[in-house]
């Protein structure tokens, strides 16, 4: 699946949390760390994690144990986003399933990467 | 430092990212699956985290790596939850600092923990 990072997504994620770092939000700072542009909270994509997880299973009877988060590559204002998540492990004995998952940009460069577990509800 | 879980936040959150998962939606599902109520968002405390990451260190020279958060116990709407950060590591040859953190209830109970690290531009 595939997200844009909006200027909605943005600017609600900044609203919601109050992170104003120089970084996601001053061009020239940014471009002084050596950034093509602002830089989007990385917390972003977690949130995509939870839409994934709460909305796009075979089933609604989940809940999240732990993830996993790396960062790899930065995510621009405007950038369409891919998600793919493959099931890495499953732990029958506590219901638990384990994915490993990357966030690609649309150039194909790995942006974040990490693992996600869930457990199911009986 | 703590942080409310007001309506604000889990409406905006909902609003952002479309993760309407009946565990977060639906109180009598929550109440099936052995919860006191709605459970809200474990991606909520993420958001947290880049305020703390971006908005409350001694210099905003800095950018996440890698993120990693256990969910331990449910938070509800309304929760006062508390944060802990401590330094864990100090990776000097790449500017990089690693937290240990944990998120409590207003009860004490620890609801999440986890790791973060981040690099500081030089």
């Amino acid at each position: 699946m595939s997200f844009l990072i909006s200027e909605d997504i943005y600017n609600g994620f900044i609203s919601l949390f109050k992170d104003k770092n120089p970084l996601h939000t001053d061009e020239q700072f940014a471009n002084s760390r050596g950034f093509a542009g602002r830089v989007m909270h990385g917390n972003i994509l977690n949130g995509f994690i939870s839409y994934f997880i709460g909305e796009c299973l075979p089933t609604k009877n989940v809940i999240i144990h732990t993830q996993e988060i790396q960062f790899k590559n930065p995510v621009y204002l405007h950038d369409k986003i891919f998600f793919d998540a493959s099931v890495s492990d499953v732990i029958e004995s506590v219901n638990a399933i384990q994915f490993k998952y990357f966030f690609r940009n649309n150039t194909g460069k790995i942006v974040a990467k990490g693992k996600i577990q869930i457990g199911m509800f009986s």
